[in-house]
């Protein structure tokens, strides 16, 4: 179920006016009726959103809101805190407490809905990277894979505003508060900076430049640029443009703030944007580390056993060109581990993939696919290319003796290779990358038995 | 460099005044004057969209737009037919043939340039999940990890019009032409489809329902509900209303079209998008599945060892409960693989893994960290407590025996625990998950040397 939101006020008809408003834009409402209530219910259902009375008999708000962002199992749920004494010091502690925005009653309808979609949209993207069911990505999911923790650089904040004069003094008035650079842009400077390795993190736009409404369509062109769609954005609107800050919250603006505003509330406005922008920009990476873990080899760094038989299944289909499949297994491998241990075993395999690598073309497919075994599968190859692309490969192996670089004496290492040459299946036997490589491993074994340190090829299609 | 378009056309005058637009628009833009350099170009530089004049001397742009589609290296880049022969034929074959939009000159800059940003952003988000890098992401990152192939179901149409007629008559028109189911909803009941299991795949959409851009709204608050937010949406707009098409492909609409509009196109635009949204459904599903594989042992199903150490480490964080560390390792594995054969070790391995799973908690850490080794972590249980679980771990291994279901007779295996019970590192060694692990190995060696088929505690810390 989707679009929970926890209605917390001590005034019960404060309450019903809200849920009236949720219900009839289809949110599920619940609600509580003091900071404890507030608490538990948070914790125990888990709410997509909660809007959050600030004055309460038992508990204040701001008590609430602290609490839950301080519990890494509600941290994530957007607050909005609403009050109807909107004095600047409650809006800044508010906002420092974590609460995503504040708003005044009587809360404006518009408003309030645009900005629910806006906070739904946000925490539904870092829900979808973390995975949404229970086990194991209650764990964190894309965190889990990896051990991934990017570098953290400091934050990039652009200010776009219609003159030099209006973005100097933004500029004066955030530099200080702002964990990171800040800097003035034109339009055009800040569309040229998508292109760039390191794009901002945060834009702050002033919805009119040179013609209205043109930060918003910067926005909306920033958002379709890929340097720049995951950075964050602040919208300044002119006092009372209620219309148009729902509009940038629709488009994507992160957060939207009126002019003449405080400079210490833009300010923690942007470095709360900064945290949650490095917040996905580490949960895409960790995404991405972690599929990345998923073809690859650890010890290696080639593709696995499951990758490459995908690949190959994939290579197989039409137009498919012939395949030439090698299996090569290094020789009496289990003597290096006992003899001089793992660690210099491993060394070995990490040689090996190295020398194999740099015998074949990027586009020639190889994996490791068990302990000492490797998998080379070579596209369009004749089979006079297939055959000598095999030797060399043997050959790299079995060439030079391995240095372990630990002072010892180097290793002599040698590898048998069968291969199924392309169209050495055979007449009716229907080419599967399991069938290609049963071929290529009778001919391995062919070549174990003939006295290692040598190609085998299938049975029937030697040359 | 993001934002590189191809511009196709006969005429030099019109790729200039082409480029001029799109150059003030901070997109970089390659030429081409004829088809063959068009297909060359698209091919070597793979330009993130395409301009593409329907009439030229050497062959026609729906000739073009056929081949660009018809191979895989450049299938997924956007195009966009430009003609001054607005014909409706002309149209309908080159929507069928692949296009993306079909536009007539002199081309209305606004419209094009929000179809240039809606088209960017939306193959921006595949080229993502695909990954972008070379080599392994050229094959398709997230397929790859897997051979996942979701269930193909037919696809779900959601008409959303002003009023009954309106929508009945657009349900008539269409319905024979799309593949799929077509449903009439009020608004009301398109954003309850958010919260049900099965949301359509595509909104049809009035931009006016009973209040003017009621179905803008409508749009926005689809995109911002997690059952809905990857649907696709097709936005009807009236005759000429081009700042709000803009606007509506800015929202994140993914297409839109003018009333009246030609039931054909309309079916075409609704299949194109009903194609897409499965493509980037596998691709979700596909990066879901790649990540789920990261973590965990195929055989068994278990977290693999990458995780279960990187979970230790989670726990370990403060604030850690004491963790009481189980090895367990089977007795005699490999007589089983060499007695029975690699299938029966297999079954054993996934009998083991149910067996220990069936007496633990969810909360506890169970991980295949080898080949016929696994990890147990307790986390906050006293030394009694952890005691009497290795006990029980042990009996479920040892107490019945392993009927392969092979109609072979039963095996009977055995187990040994190594247990680093909780505080059980002694003090001054720092409590990391290696050092709880190396103590762990230490006491199965232990439970080896003294005849297998028990549990060791660690030195020190035995009870
Ligand atoms: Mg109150
Ligand atoms: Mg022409």
């Amino acid at each position: 179920m989707a679009g929970r939101i926890l209605v917390v006020d001590d005034v019960a008809t404060n309450r019903i006016v809200m849920k009236v408003k949720l219900t009839a834009a289809c949110y599920t409402v619940e609600q509580a009726e003091n900071g404890t209530d507030a608490l538990r219910l948070a914790r125990e259902t888990k709410p997509d959103l909660i809007l959050l009375d600030l004055m309460m008999p038992d508990m204040s708000g701001l008590e609430v809101c602290r609490a839950l962002k301080a519990e890494p199992e509600t941290a994530d749920i957007p607050i909005v805190l609403i009050t109807a004494l909107c004095d600047r010091a409650a809006k800044m502690e508010g906002l420092e407490a974590g609460a995503d925005d504040f708003l005044c009653k009587p809360v404006e309808e518009v408003t309030l809905l645009a900005r629910v979609r806006s906070l739904l949209r946000a925490s539904d993207s870092v829900r979808e990277l973390r995975g949404r069911d229970e086990g194991v990505s209650a764990y964190g999911f894309a965190e889990a894979a990896l051990g991934f923790e990017p570098k953290v650089q400091p934050g990039r904040v652009a200010l776009v505003a219609p003159g030099p004069r209006g973005a100097v003094l933004w500029k004066a008035a955030i530099e200080e508060r702002v964990g990171g650079t800040v800097q003035i842009m034109p339009k055009e400077l800040a569309l040229a900076s998508a292109a760039e390795a390191e794009a901002p993190d945060v834009f702050v736009i002033s919805v009119d430049l040179g013609q209205r409404n043109e930060g918003l369509r910067l926005l909306s062109d920033l958002r379709s640029r890929p340097g720049t769609r995951h950075s964050a954005s602040v919208m300044i609107l002119p006092e009372g443009d209620t219309e148009r800050a729902a509009i940038a919250l629709d488009l994507g603006a992160s957060d939207v703030l009126h002019d003449p505003f405080d400079a210490q509330e833009l300010a923690i406005r942007i470095s709360a944007q900064l945290g949650r922008k490095r917040q996905s920009d580490r949960m895409r990476a960790g995404v991405r580390a972690g599929l990345e873990a998923a073809i690859t080899d650890p010890l290696t760094g080639l593709y696995n056993r499951r990758f490459a038989l995908h690949r190959m299944e994939q290579m197989l289909a039409p137009p498919a060109a012939d395949l030439s499949v090698m299996m090569i297994d290094l020789d009496f491998f289990k003597n290096i581990n006992d003899t001089y241990g793992h660690h210099a075993g491993d060394a070995v395999l990490r040689e090996v993939a190295f020398r194999l690598r740099g015998q074949l073309k990027p586009s020639d497919l190889l994996a490791r696919i068990g302990g000492e075994e490797f998998l080379v599968v070579l596209s369009g190859a004749d089979r006079e290319a297939a055959s000598a692309c095999a030797e060399q490969l043997r050959g790299c192996i079995g060439a030079a003796s391995f240095d372990l670089g630990d002072g010892s004496f180097p290793i002599r290492v040698t590898a048998s290779v069968g291969l199924t040459l392309p169209g050495g299946l055979g007449d009716g036997v229907p080419v599967t990358a399991e069938a290609l490589i049963r071929q290529a491993d009778r001919a391995l074994y062919g070549a174990k038995a003939h006295g290692r340190d040598q190609v085998s090829y299938t049975q029937g299609a030697a040359a």
